[in-house]
C-alpha cells in the first residue's frame, strides 16, 4: 500500500507528464518546418505519456491523470469517492505546473509564437471550426468509449500487463479521431493546465471541457456496469 | 461466462468503435492542412480501435468486430455458427451507429465537404483508380491472410495476451497497404455503416466488401486449417 | 511438434506476408497524392508483417521468414543446419509469389507505374545515390545488428512473449534508417521476391543481397556467441 | 550472472546500436524528398534503439546505453557505484563506433551533406533557435521524468517484461516534445559519439549534454526515493 501522498505524488507528475508531453510536442514539434511530426506525432505524444506514466506509476495511485477518468472509475466501483478531491487537486496542480514548464521552454526563443498553446476550444477556437454541439458530442463519446477501455482492460479477467499499453494508445487514438474538433481533450485537467497559459477565448471555453468529458465519462462508465460487466469477473 | 446480450453488447460497442474510430480519423483528421495524419494516421486509428477493443471487450464477446471474422471464425471451429446471426445483426448495427455518429460530428462545420466519408470502393470509387479485379484480389488476399493471423496469434500454444496486439497491428498494415486499392475493408460491417451515409456509388458497391472478404475469411480458415494447425495446441 | 510440411508452410506464408506487405506499402501507398505513408509507413508495415507473423506462426517454425535470420540462428546453435535448406526453398518460393500478387494488384489499373517495384540496389539504383560499399557495409551492420537483437530476444532469460514486438520493430527501426541507402534487404528471399518483377538493375545487383546479409547474419551471431551468451541461459 | 566483459560488451553494443540507428535516421531519412521519415520516424526510431536494445541484451547488462541513466540508477539504488567507471567508458566508446559507421555510410555518395550530423545545441545550434535556459531546462526535465519512468517500470511492483517497451517508447516521446530546442540528448554517450565527426560548435557545447543529463538524471532519482518508492516493492 502507498500512502496519500505517494498517490498524489504519482498523480501530479503523471498529470504534469501528459500536460508537457502532449502539448509540449503540440507546440514545440507539431508544425516545425519540413520536418514536423503533424498531428500523428502528437496523438502518439499523448497517448505515450500515459503509456509511460501507467507502467511507472500505475501501481502506485492507479494512473489516471485525469480528473474525468477519476470520476468514471469512482461511477464504475473502482475507486473510493473520498478519494476524489485529493486527486483532482493533484491533477490540475501537475497540469498547471507541465504547463508552465512548457510556457518557459517555448518562450525561449527570439520571436516565439505560442499560437493557441495547444489549448482546446470550439467555434472560432475549434482548430477545424467545429461548432459548439459537434464539440460537445465529441468529447462525451470519445471519453466515454475511453472509460469502457478503462474499464475492460483493467478488468479481472483482461489480460494482465496489457492495460497500460490499451489505455495509452487508446488516448492516441482519440486524438487521431479528434484534434480538429476540439483539439482534443477528454481530460479537465489538461484543458486546465494550458487554458491558464493560453489565449483569454480557452479560459472562457474551458468549462465545456470540464462538463462534457465528466459527463461522457459516467456515460461510459454506466454503459460499462449495465451492458458488460460481470459480477464474477468484473 | 458471459449472457448472450452482454456479447452482443461488446460486439456492438466495438464495431461502432472501429467505424467511428477508423473511419472518423479518415474522414476528419487525414487531410487537414498542413499537419493532416495521413494514410499512416488512418491506418493506426483503424488499428487502434481493434488493439483497444480487444484488451477492453475481447473477454466479453471474444472481439470479432467484422462479420467476415465471425464467419472466419466459425470455419476455423473456434466459434459456433449458431452463435453467427446475432453476431452479424450487433456488428452491422454498431457501425450504422457508428457511422451515424461521425456523420453528425462531420457536419457540425460551417461548408463540411465529407467527400467519400471513407466509403469503400473500386473502380471510379478506388482512391487510387484500381479496378474490379485488383479490388477483389486485395480484398480476398489481405482477409485470409488477417484470418491466419487471427487464427495463429489466439491459438492455444501462441504467446498469452500477446493476440490483441498482433490482431489489431495487423489491420494497421492490412491499411497501410492497401488503402489506395479500395479504402481497405475486410470488414463488410464497417464498409456498411459508412456507405448508408456516403455518396451512392458506395451502396451500389457494397456488395463486393461483403462478398471478397467473406471469401477471403474462408480461404484463410482452410488454408490454417489444412496447413498450419495441430490437433494438440490449435 | 510440427511436421516438416507446416513449418516450410508457415515459412512460405510469413515470407509471402512478409514481401507482399512491406514491399506492398512501398509500392501502392508510399507516395500516394498528398496523404501517403511515407518511408515511416513503410517502415512499420515491414515491421509489423514479422510482428504479425511472429505471433501467429513463430510457434509453428520458429518465425524466419529469412535465410539470413536461418543462417545466423543456426551459426548461433538455435536451429539445425539439417533444416536450412527446406527453409531457404520455401522462404524463397514465398517471396516471389508474395511478389507476383503484388504485381497483379499493382499493375490493376490504367497507366500503372510500377517504378522500381520497391527492389534493393546500390549506385544507380540505390534510392539516395549511395554506392557499393555504403551499401555493403550497411547491409552487413543492419543484418549483424538484427542477429544480435534476434537472437538476445529469444534467449531463455528473455522476457517470455516480447521477442515477436521487439525483433519486429527492430525490422521497422533498420527500415527507418537505411530505406535511402539500399531500399532495405537484410532479407535475400524478400529482395528475389521483388527482383523476379522489377527492373532490369535489380536482377543484375541482386548477388549483394544475398551475400551482405548473409555475412552480416554470420557476424551478428558470432558476436552474440563470443561475447555475450552465457552457457546456462542462452 | 554476466562477467564484467559481457557487461560493458551490451552496454558498447547497445549503445553504438543507439546513436547509430537514432542519429542515423535523422541523417540518413529525416529530410528525404518527398518521402522522408521526418521528426516522428526519427523519435521512432530512437525509442525503438531501446525497446531493441532493452529485450535482446538488458538481460545482460541492464541495458542503460546512456550514462545519465547510469547515474540515475545508482542514485536510486539500483546499481553499484562501482560499476559506474566501466559502464560509462563502454558507453561513449559504443557512441563513437556507432557515429563513425554513420560517418562512413553518410558519406558514401556524390555530393554528400552531412549537415549538423544529428548532434546536439542550443542557440546558433539548436534546430529551433531556443536558447541556452531553454536548453538546460529541457534537457534537465526530460532526463529527469526519464529516470522516473525508469525506476517506477523496472520496480519489483511493475508489470513483468513491460518495462523495455515503456522505457523505449518514453525515449520516443521524450524526441516527439524536444527535437526542436536540442535535437534532444538526454543522454551524453549518444551526443559525444555524433559531436566526434560533426561541426566545431557540436564538441563546444558538447558540456551541457553532460552536465544538464546528468543533473537531470539525479533530480528524478531523488523525486522517485522521496515521493514515490516504497520501502517493501521499490
Amino acid at each position: 500500500m502507498h500512502t496519500s501522498v505517494q498517490k498524489w505524488s504519482a498523480e501530479f507528475i503523471g498529470t504534469l507528464w501528459l500536460t508537457l508531453g502532449g502539448c509540449g510536442s503540440a507546440v514545440l514539434a507539431a508544425a516545425f518546418p519540413e520536418i514536423g511530426i503533424g498531428l500523428v506525432g502528437v496523438s502518439l505524444a499523448f497517448g505515450l505519456t500515459v503509456v509511460t506514466g501507467a507502467y511507472a506509476l500505475g501501481p502506485i495511485s492507479g494512473g489516471h491523470f485525469n480528473p474525468a477518468v477519476s470520476v468514471g472509475l469512482a461511477m464504475g466501483g473502482r475507486f473510493a469517492w473520498a478519494e476524489l478531491p485529493g486527486y483532482v487537486i493533484a491533477q490540475v496542480l501537475g497540469a498547471i505546473v507541465g504547463g508552465g514548464i512548457l510556457y518557459v521552454i517555448a518562450t525561449g526563443k527570439a520571436g516565439a509564437d505560442l499560437g493557441g498553446f495547444a489549448t482546446n476550444g470550439f467555434g472560432a477556437h475549434s482548430p477545424g471550426g467545429y461548432d459548439l454541439s459537434a464539440a460537445v458530442l465529441t468529447e462525451v463519446v470519445m471519453t466515454a468509449l475511453f472509460l469502457v477501455v478503462i474499464l475492460g482492460a483493467t478488468a479481472q479477467r483482461a489480460a494482465a500487463g496489457f492495460a497500460g499499453l490499451a489505455i495509452g494508445l487508446c488516448l492516441t487514438l482519440i486524438h487521431l479521431i479528434s484534434i480538429p474538433v476540439t483539439n482534443t481533450s477528454v481530460n479537465p485537467a489538461r484543458s486546465t493546465g494550458v487554458a491558464v497559459f493560453g489565449p483569454d477565448i480557452a479560459m472562457n471555453q474551458l468549462w465545456l471541457f470540464w462538463v462534457a468529458p465528466i459527463i461522457g465519462a459516467i456515460i461510459g462508465a454506466v454503459i460499462y456496469k449495465s451492458l458488460l460487466a460481470n459480477r464474477a469477473d468484473d
